[in-house]
C-alpha cells in the first residue's frame, strides 16, 4: 500500500514556524536516583521550514516513548531534542516536562515525616549550537498580612500563597537538585506547608508565620534576593499569587529579570511561556 | 432535498435513557429585577424512550435561544421543560443553568460598597406531573481553625473556606431570592468576605474571625441548622471545604439530608448530580 | 506541652456527619504487578457522631502515609478503611484513588506500541458490616456522526468522545484487572484512540469509524448492554460525553441503573458522587 | 483611631517589582453599543518602586468599582490605567479584562441564528508616555485531516481546533470591532463552527470540512497571512491547538512574530503573558 507524504508536500504561502509539535502527551517517567517515577505531561516541538506543509507528528510519538524509558537528565533531555531535530529534518526543538514531584518532609517538633507534593516543569530548548535549560516550580506557602497583624488587636488574616519560579541555567550540561531548591524557596513565605502536622506542630506553624508576616511583594523580593544570589541562575521569573482569605480575589507580584535588567532575556527556546 | 432523520430511527436495544441532551450551551440571561444580566451556561436534557434511537438536539438549541430572552423565573424554567417535552417527545425533562451573581456589599466600619461574585446554578426537573426546583449555591468564607487558636500563644491559622449548599424547594412555583440565602450563608463562617477592605474593615474582619473560630464541621453544622428552619426548603446537601493555609490538602465536611433522615430523598430530577 | 484537644470537645448541636475528611492528598501509590507507580490524589472520609466537635484529620494523613507504601488492593483498601475507622472512632469510612493509569497499545496495522492514558478512581466505603467497592473509568474515544454520514455527499463529523463509567462490584474482595475493562470500553465508541499510528495505521482507523457511526445514545447503549452482562458488576452509571467538532457545545447522554430499574440503589459510600 | 499604613513603610532590599495587583476581580462589564453586559474577569497591576514595602491595593478595588459603569473601549481602559498611576505613585500600569462574547450567527443553510460564545481578553499598558493596546481572541473552529483524508477510501478524522490570537495594535486611541475579527479568523479552520445547524446546514457544515481540509500549520499559516495583511496590526502571535480525535494527545502551532521577524517584540505592558 503506497500512501501519499501529504506533510512533505511543498508549500507556498512561506510562513516559518517557530514551533510545531504535540502536547501533552502523558507517559511515566522515572529518575536515575531512586526516587518514584511520576505521570508526567510531556510537549514536543521543532519549527518547521517556510516551504514544507506539516511535520510528521508520529515520529514525535515515538522519540517521546523511546526516551521516558531513560532516566530524566539534563543528558537525556537534550539527546531527545538532537534526535527529535535529526528524525524531522528541524533546526529547532522544544520540551517540557511537567509533573508532581514528593519530598519527605519532617514536621517542625515532633518530627514526624510525610510527603508534600510539588509542581515541577522541566524546559529544554536547542537552536543550531544554542542550548537552554530550566526549570518552572511551583512551592504552596502560608502567607500572614503584616497589615492586618499591625492594625488588629489579635490575629491576622493568612493564607495559602503560591511561590512560581522560573529560572534557566546558565550551565546546561546538568539539572540541579530539585528538591534542594523547593527547601530553600519554600523558606522564603511566612511559613512552609505540611501535609502532616500534629498539635504541637500546628502551635509551631501558627506562631511562626505570626512572627513571619509577609506581602506577597516581600515573599517576591525575598525570592529575587535569593535567585540573584545563586551563581548557576542566568535569567529568572517569579510570581506570588495570595488566596487572600478575606477576599474573593487574589494578590499576585510577577519580577521578570529581562524587565528589570536588559543584561537578560527570557529564554526564547523554553515551550511554557508559548501559551496565548 | 429529502434528508433521513436517522433520530427517528428506531432501535433494537430497548435501553431507556434517563437523560440525553446538550452542555454547557453558553448564553446571556437577564432576570426580571433590573438586574445585569449574566453569561450563563445551560444544559438541558430530556429522557428517551427505549425505541427510538436518538434525540434531536437542534431542538433544544432553539428552545434555549427563545428562553434566554424572558426574565429567569420558576414559570421560565418550567415552561422551557414543558416545551422541550413537547418538542422532543419526551416524559421528563431537566435544565440547569450556572452563571455568576453578584451581589454589593458594604465593607462592615466604612460602608465602602463592591460588588462580590458568587455561584450560582438553577436546577429544574419535570417527569410527569412532578415538578422539582432548587438551585446550588457557593459562598466563599474565611475560616479560622479553632484548634489552632487555642494551642497557640499568638495567631491562629486561617483562609479561604466554600460553603456549598443545594437544595430543593417544597414549592416549585417561585424561587426565592437569591441574595437573602446568601447573606445568611455566609454569617455561618468565621468571618465573610468582602471585595473592598479598607484599613479600619481589614482590622475589623481580622478580630471578627478570630473571635469566631470554626472547624468545618462547625460551618457544617451551623448551615445545616439554618436549612433545617427554613420552612421553603425540602431536601438538602451541605458540603465546605477549607483551603487549608498550613497543609497542601484541604478539610472537606459533606451532608446530605437523605442520608441522616430517610423522610428526604435527593432530587433525581436535578441535573447536577449526574455527573460521573 | 499540654495542648487542649479542641476536636474531642462536645457538641451541643447534635447534626450528626455524615462524611468528613481531607482531598486531595496527593501521593505516589505502587500495585503489587510490576506495573509502574503513580501519582495519585487520595480522599478519606469518615463520619461524625453528633456529640463531637470536630475529628483529627492528622490521623488521617499518617494512614494515608502508611497505606501508600502497600501495594493496591481490595485488602489494603479494605485495611485502610477498617483501620481509620478504629483510629477515628467512627461507623463508616469512604476513601476515593484517582489516578492515570497507562496501557500499551499496539496500532492497528503496523503495531507499533505506545503508551495511553486513562483517568480511573477506586472507591471503596464501608457501614458497620456492609462493604462497597467500586471504580470510576475514563475512556476517550472517535465518536462518528451517523446522521452527518447519512445525510452528506462525503465525509462525516466525528471527534473526541468521553466514555465514563462508575461501577460497583457484587463481591468486595477483589478489583477486577483495570485493562481489561478499558480494553472492552473504548470498543463501544466509533474507534479507540490511539497514542501513535502511522500512515496505515491512520488510514485503518479513519476508515473503522466511518464504518461505525455512533451518536453518543448508541455508545451509551452499547455500554449499558454490555455492563448489563458481566456478572460481577452491581449497579452502574455511564456517561458520554462528546465534544461536538461542529458546535460548541458538548453531546451528553447519561444512564444510572438505579433511575431505571429499582432492584439497585447508588452505592452510598462512594465518596465521589457527593460533589456539590 | 489612627491605623498604621505599613504598605508605605521604606523597603530596603532596593528590589523593584515590574508588576503587582490584584485577580481577578470579577464584575459585570457594559458596552456602549447595546450589546448585552457580561462578566469579566479583571487583573489589575502597576509596579512598585523598590524603597516603598507595598502596594495598596484596595484602591485598585475602588477604581475598578467605578471603572465598570463606564462602557468599555479603548479611551476608559486608558483613563483607568491613568488614573490607578496616579492613585498608586506608579510609572507603569496594566489592566487585562477577560469576558465571555457572543456572536448571533446564521446557519449556513436555513439561516437559523444563534448565538455562538467566544472567549476574548482585552488588553493594555502604560509606562511613562508609552501606550499599548490589543487583545487575545479564541475561536473554536473545525479542523480535518488532509493526511486522513489523502490515504483514507472514505471519510476523515476531524475535530474542535482552537484557533487564539493575541495582537497589539498600532493606534492605540480605538479598539476595532471584536465581531469583524472573529468573522475572518474562524473562516480559517476547515469549517466554523455553529451552536444551531438543521440537517441541511449539517450537510453543509461536514462537506465543507471534507472540502477545506487543514492541518494546524494550514490554519496557522492562514492566520498569519491574514494578520500581516492588517495595516492596524502591529505585533502578534497565534497557537492552534487541535482535539485530534484519533489521539489522546493535542497537535499545536505556534507562531510569534517577535520570534520571525526583528522588526517586531512582545508587548511588555501586557499582563496575559507573565503567567508562570
Amino acid at each position: 500500500m503506497n500512501l501519499p507524504d501529504v506533510q512533505s508536500q511543498p508549500d507556498l504561502r512561506q510562513i516559518p514556524i517557530p514551533a510545531v509539535g504535540i502536547a501533552p502527551v502523558e507517559v511515566p517517567i522515572r529518575f536515575g536516583d531512586g526516587r518514584a517515577p511520576a505521570s508526567a505531561s510531556v510537549g514536543l516541538f521543532t519549527d518547521l521550514a517556510p516551504d514544507v506543509k506539516g511535520t510528521h507528528m508520529s515520529r514525535m510519538v515515538e522519540l517521546i516513548m523511546a526516551w521516558r524509558r531513560e532516566p530524566v537528565t539534563a543528558a537525556t533531555l537534550f539527546a531527545l531534542l538532537d534526535e527529535t531535530r535529526s528524525r524531522l529534518g528541524a533546526r529547532t526543538a522544544r520540551v517540557s516536562v511537567a509533573f508532581r514531584h514528593f519530598v519527605e518532609k519532617g514536621a517542625p517538633v515532633t518530627g514526624k515525616a510525610a510527603l508534600v507534593p510539588y509542581d515541577v516543569e522541566l524546559l529544554a530548548g536547542v537552536e543550531d549550537d544554542e542550548r537552554q535549560l530550566g526549570w518552572r516550580l511551583g512551592a504552596v506557602v502560608t502567607t500572614l498580612c503584616p497589615c492586618s497583624e499591625a492594625i488588629s488587636d489579635y490575629g491576622a488574616h493568612n493564607q495559602r500563597g503560591t511561590l512560581s519560579v522560573a529560572t534557566a541555567f546558565r550551565d546546561t550540561r546538568e539539572l540541579p537538585l530539585v528538591d534542594g531548591f523547593l527547601e530553600q524557596l519554600e523558606q522564603l513565605g511566612s511559613c512552609p506547608l505540611y501535609t502532616l502536622l500534629k498539635r504541637p506542630d500546628e502551635k509551631w506553624v501558627t506562631e511562626a508565620a505570626y512572627r513571619t508576616p509577609k506581602f506577597v511583594e516581600d515573599v517576591l523580593r525575598d525570592a529575587v534576593l535569593w535567585l540573584q544570589a545563586q551563581p548557576e541562575i542566568g535569567w529568572f521569573a517569579v510570581k506570588v499569587s495570595n488566596d487572600e482569605s478575606i477576599h474573593p480575589h487574589n494578590a499576585v507580584a510577577y519580577y521578570d529579570r529581562a524587565l528589570v535588567d536588559p543584561q537578560w532575556t527570557r529564554p526564547a527556546l523554553f515551550w511554557w511561556d508559548h501559551r496565548l
